[in-house]
């Protein structure tokens, strides 16, 4: 059992941060968003101007138990096909972390398949596929311990590189049904209200998933009643972790979660990303002064989701790609941000008749 | 007079793009508008092999009349000073360009200010600002036509550098009004649901600035029955845009369609130039197959004016400060899709099982 030491970010700088941003060049919280995003990255790195370093980005893989049961579209085979495909650099991830310059790392956590001679990727696999947690709980707690510490060792690599903005992503074929699982109990929502359409079911398919994951909520609900009657309880928060998470989230949690204690800024992705930071919210709230929001997409709930931590995603293009693809497009946003604090005049040296 | 020879892409070629988009290596659609993106600059180029060349920014500076009558918290010298500002590299406009690229033009088309002896701005000034349209038309016929001209001239001179895509902005202080007054004749709204607070109007503020705009399109319609009751025709369009534009927006509205004409996308701002965008459709519909809108601010109404031209930007960040700042942003969203379709392998080559 490890213990995450995250505190919120000193806020004894932010009246200089606002003064700073506010005497630039420009109408008074005219740049809107970068201006808000500038002055959290400010509060991370405690300073009035922040860097980008070395961004990376964790691909977190894993294969999950119920995808058994037919909840997704796509057989779980693509995971380990998709992972593959993204050491040789065609996958949407590669694209977009070349464009803003991301150093990758592609992590089998947990794939269904034996990847060990392909080279590119991190063998960090703590088991093939987590168990069907229809019929029991996804992982073991030795297994989930290992999870999170392989998502906080990567935290600590990428930041021994001198990294200090880590971006997050999942490949893990049926990964939006423990999402929607999670987001129904931290959020207390019904569960057919956290239910999407994943990579493309139609009606059918959509009931049936309902179904099986209402019949295993059930299931926990009885053998946990404690666990499902209070679930932002720390305690209870990391049993529905375990019980219904993917290795590649439950890795993204750690990575998460280290990045936030060694004050690195985090970048949040998509649906199933977006519910690894509520789980991470729920072990940590403070996790959160960290995390930068960089997409909403159209996947059923996560609007709803992203409203359960008053988080503001910066993009809304419609993507449901996954893989950390939603997140790494909204990087230019905040390299703006970054930007205008560090680059724009201020009214003293730009020589402006003060607009207000 | 000058017409120009717009027409809509060829949309032939429009099935071969679908199926190369749709064959990428994601679940269809999954991409979201940057499918639709990506598909909308192979038909402007009309090819299935897009790219972005040699990304040119126009910053088109003019003053207003009607700034006379108190309708802008902001001085008119801030437009010069501004501009200055602008050749020195510490606005807004020039980080962005900066950050992506743009090749940067500071364009004085009509600053009430001598700038003559100031390097790194290009002289095209057709008057020291606009007439004041609460009293008489802004702009004569050869001053309109002499901004349309300038306007495209400067379309051309990027296109010869190699361009192909073109962003354009202003500087103007007063410029809402004119936006605001097009909004409300081209889209048939009721004057008050067009008027914003521009950079910063308080509530008497507002209220004046909607009796002054107010009482100069009385004027107006009083003046030119056919043209107020039927805005949408060109020759109406013509008349309304020349008789409360500025020479930024008329000049902006020649090198949108200039631009559309050569077959260069169009990269639209925010509530101004989305009004010059609006008008340079009244002239030439087929102007907007050649748009792509970057941002949608806050700026009362800027949607709905949008949704008068069914656009849909890429951005909603609460930017509002112009400069054609907003389109900048939104850059590495258009090259993310340029490399979605250029870069991302499909199905066959990347032999993962078809999803769906």
């Amino acid at each position: 059992m490890r213990t995450f030491h995250i505190q919120q970010p000193d806020q004894q700088l932010l009246p200089a941060i606002t003064q700073k941003i506010d005497n630039l060049n420009k109408p008074k919280g005219s740049l809107g968003r970068l201006e808000t995003l500038a002055a959290q990255l400010c509060l991370i790195q405690q300073t009035t101007s922040p860097t980008l370093s070395h961004p990376c980005h964790l691909l977190f893989g894993g294969d999950h138990g119920i995808e058994r049961e037919g909840v997704s579209v796509s057989p779980r085979e693509v995971t380990w096909q998709q992972m593959v495909n993204f050491t040789k650099g065609g996958g949407g991830v590669n694209m977009f972390c070349r464009q803003h310059g991301f150093h990758l790392r592609i992590v089998d956590i947990g794939v269904d398949h034996d990847l060990s001679a392909v080279p590119g990727i991190l063998h960090r696999k703590v088991a093939f596929g987590t168990a069907n947690f229809l019929h029991q709980t996804a992982m073991t707690e030795a297994q989930y311990w290992q999870a999170i510490d392989t998502g906080a060792q990567l935290a600590d690599d990428c930041r021994a590189e001198g990294c200090n903005i880590l971006c997050i992503g999942e490949m893990g074929i049926a990964n939006t049904s423990p999402s929607s699982i999670w987001m129904s109990l931290f959020g207390n929502i019904p569960l057919d209200e956290c239910i999407g359409v994943g990579a493309g079911l139609n009606d059918s398919g959509l009931r049936h998933k309902h179904d099986v994951l209402g019949e295993a909520l059930r299931h926990f609900t009885q053998a946990h009643p404690e666990a499902a009657n209070d679930p932002n309880a720390p305690s209870s928060a990391r049993l529905i972790t375990r019980y219904f998470g993917g290795f590649e989230m439950v890795g993204a949690i750690g990575a998460m979660l280290r990045a936030a204690e060694l004050g690195m800024a985090v970048m949040v992705d998509g649906f199933i990303m977006t519910a690894c930071m509520l789980a991470a919210s729920r072990l940590y709230p403070d996790v959160l002064h960290y995390a930068i929001f960089g997409h909403c997409g159209d996947e059923s709930g996560h609007r709803r989701m992203l409203n359960l931590m008053d988080a503001r995603p910066l993009l809304q293009l419609g993507l449901r790609l996954g893989e950390g693809t939603g997140a790494l497009c909204a990087f230019p946003i905040i390299e703006s941000a970054v930007r205008m604090v560090n680059e724009m005049n201020n009214f003293d040296n730009a020589h402006i008749t003060k607009y207000f």
